[in-house]
């Protein structure tokens, strides 16, 4: 026993690294069933411990079955604790999944991310020691899967002011992001046998992947001027929902005229089947109001999605679905199995930055921010394409696309843009069926002051030489 | 179009409600197609409002395609913009789901839910505003499905430390709770062909839900006074994984002996299958240290679950997974699907909280409040029941299981003490083969004072009347 060696230096206490060495060696079978252990005392003595770090040790193998003291004739090691410990993992490298990290020395058109150094810190920061002090043990505890009444009611009113949704506080249901709102709604719907879910094609490509991990079969459907082509919907089996984008198509930028919407409508209504309205950047339309949602005009049969990833920080995940009310206790049961619900202290902070006005407060200052963006980059893209780039869906969000006939984004020239100090994002990438979109980019203008961008665009011209 | 009235009151714009209304009478068909709108000048004058107004309201309807100007006779309304809106909802009660509010006249016996008033608020918002003052915008855009970075480290090496887990940082896969952790580990590991799960009964009702939801088949396997019955395992299909709470099996209790840990390892091993370690409070051990994870003997057979719910809060929605090696990559990719990842500065905070020592200070401080309201507990219910009670499960956690042989603690019992003023929770109510448990409740300890808990046990024993 001598060989246990005790560091004083260690994080872990001394009775741990005891009981620990000992268990390593019952374990191992270095120490065998029936084997006699010194008695505390001696143990102690022999370690120069106190007899209490032994006792503790002792008592703590004792309790745990490696040992066992019999009346009278002192401790031994019991029978069936040998178990030759595998070894741990030597771990490879681990490729990365999600969101690559940006590169500085990059000019980087990425999409759907906004101006991060506009985030309102010092109110946030105050709203937040406000919240965790008058903090009640009620509100530390589990909460609801709705997600916290006060946030819930903040959201119908903006929805209902801003977007002309028309609901109730009881029909909204906060969620971890549109990633998980798109999840649930998957859940909620696909326990029926008809698996059938419509897609306009393209559209970020991680919808089709989530709606497929939950079974869902996935038809594309293209995308004219107008947005989703509802006519080809007729070619189709039986949909159990059609997934759109109708204030900003993603990635084209299509806003969808109501001509489109009325037919998309009549065709819900006709199959009796759910319309999904994914509204992630509608706030941000610089010429004009936000288009109102297609949710207003038939609530019982539109489930709503929304996000403050867009309009104050994609790292708070909250999102929220605005349910028709059939699917409601659906939805709530599911939120509930996936994960409780959202973190409450989040939910009472943004809860009030919206109460107190500073959220509309931000939103309208992202949007001068975003509308000078805009205008510089259409300009460098005038001035350096003229008539050799067609210009989509600039009206509204946090990017556009651009279609640059006869050029073919493939990965090598996507590579030769990245050495130059540009990237850019193929609609490729995002398409369903492949081939009907490689000369066409989109150009994400969020995170980028007015020079990169200008500068991006030269260099982009550089490379591609139209002119 | 005079019956157009504008509220200079309203939180809508004068601009919105023109737009709205006008939108609503061209869509319910009051305007037709071809209809000629009054002039934008001559709009202003009739409603007394700017003409930038009714401009503005006028390029909204434009841009929608609601109405369409024709050069040199003025603006109509266009064609197919018709759409009868539908009733909006009129919603009936909605059912609670989730987690029931706390009656403040009730004593209530919940397990689960530490001591909250005892969250360390100041130090949580310092940290906070720290965390905030100190943000990136790459901090705030979009991050990895792992989770931080520096929370990863902190829980890699509180694990090591405190609960004899062997891992790596890459291993760890921050999570929103256990809940979110054991949907993962269902989705990471249904894919297969077999959909067998051996689960303990009793277990938290939730777990089967949450397994079963994925397509999971639950295997029940009883649960004798070592933990799950390994021998019964044998007489069960092949499992794909085996899930455990060995540490504290809930609700009853038991600490599963090394022995028994042996057994499972061994079959765990034989039949080539995972088991998973859902290790949710044993951070509270009363009488000795936390008993040691199974983990440790078999890092590459083990699913690790942990959880800040009972240390630190609930509120916050953050548990981990340490995943063997070879389902780490399918774990990340699954957490993105599902969430993205956690929010980012929540794991900022809780990793600087950690680091700086004040979790294992929380913790410790924790454990010896929890020790007193656990003495008083047992006290009080030897004092009102002595031999008329076996208790089970009090050497660790949040709550212990009580006995009592020839009571049945069915629908009538509980409610008459319920409007006696306390609150049990029977076993029952989580077993999965019904009928074995109907004389033991589960009696939390968690979130009452000492003299609630007397209180409660006398209030409990005046029902009951076993003396």
């Amino acid at each position: 026993m001598s060989v246990i060696s005790l560091d004083r230096t260690s994080k872990k206490s001394l009775t741990r690294q005891l009981y620990e060495q000992m268990q390593q060696r019952i374990l191992s079978g270095v120490l065998t069933e029936g084997y006699k252990l010194l008695s505390t005392r001696a143990m102690a003595n022999e370690l120069g411990v106190s007899r209490n770090v032994v006792l503790e040790a002792y008592d703590q193998l004792t309790a745990e079955g490696y040992i066992e003291s019999r009346t009278g004739s002192g401790t031994f090691v019991a029978a069936g604790a040998v178990y030759a410990a595998k070894e741990s993992v030597s771990l490879k490298e681990v490729k990365t999944i999600g969101f690559k990290s940006f590169n500085p020395n990059i000019i980087d058109f990425r999409s759907g991310v906004p101006d991060l150094s506009q985030f309102p810190v010092n109110q946030w920061i105050r709203i937040t020691r406000d919240v965790y002090q008058e903090a009640t043990p009620a509100q530390l505890a589990y909460g609801s899967p709705e997600g916290r009444a006060e946030l819930r009611e903040a959201i119908a009113e903006y929805v209902r002011v801003h977007r002309g949704v028309r609901c109730h506080t009881e029909q909204v249901l906060v969620t971890a992001g549109t990633t998980q709102a798109i999840g649930l709604v998957s859940r909620i719907m696909l326990h029926s046998t008809n698996k059938n879910v419509m897609l306009e094609d393209p559209i970020t490509s991680d919808i089709r992947y989530i709606i497929e991990g939950f079974g869902g079969v996935i038809h594309p459907v293209g995308v004219d001027e107008n947005g989703l082509k509802t006519k080809d919907l007729r070619k189709l089996p039986k949909p159990l929902f059609i997934y759109v984008t109708p204030s900003h198509q993603f990635p084209l930028g299509i806003t969808m005229p109501i001509q489109r919407r009325v037919d998309l409508l009549n065709f819900v209504s006709k199959t009796n089947t759910y319309l999904v309205e994914d509204d992630y950047d509608s706030e941000f339309r610089y010429d004009a109001m936000p288009v109102n949602s297609i949710q207003g005009l038939d609530p019982k049969r539109v489930i709503y999605l929304g996000t403050f990833s867009k309009t104050l920080c994609p790292s708070i995940r909250v999102g929220y679905i605005i349910l028709p009310e059939e699917l409601i206790e659906r939805g709530r049961r599911l939120k509930w199995f996936a994960d409780l619900h959202n973190a409450t202290m989040d939910q009472l902070v943004l809860a009030r930055f919206i109460k107190k006005g500073y959220f509309a407060r931000h939103v309208a200052k992202m949007k001068k921010i975003q509308k000078r963006k805009r205008e510089v980059l259409i300009r460098s893209m005038e001035k350096h394409f003229g008539d050799k780039v067609s210009i989509l869906g600039s009206a509204t969000g946090l990017h556009l696309t651009a279609r640059f006939p006869g050029v073919r984004f493939n990965s090598e020239l996507l590579q030769e843009l990245e050495e130059k100090g540009v990237k850019v994002y193929p609609v490729e990438e995002h398409a369903i069926r492949a081939g009907f979109y490689e000369d066409t980019i989109i150009i994400g203008y969020g995170m980028l002051d007015p020079g990169r961008i200008e500068k991006g665009v030269e260099i982009l011209a550089s490379v591609l030489q139209l002119n």
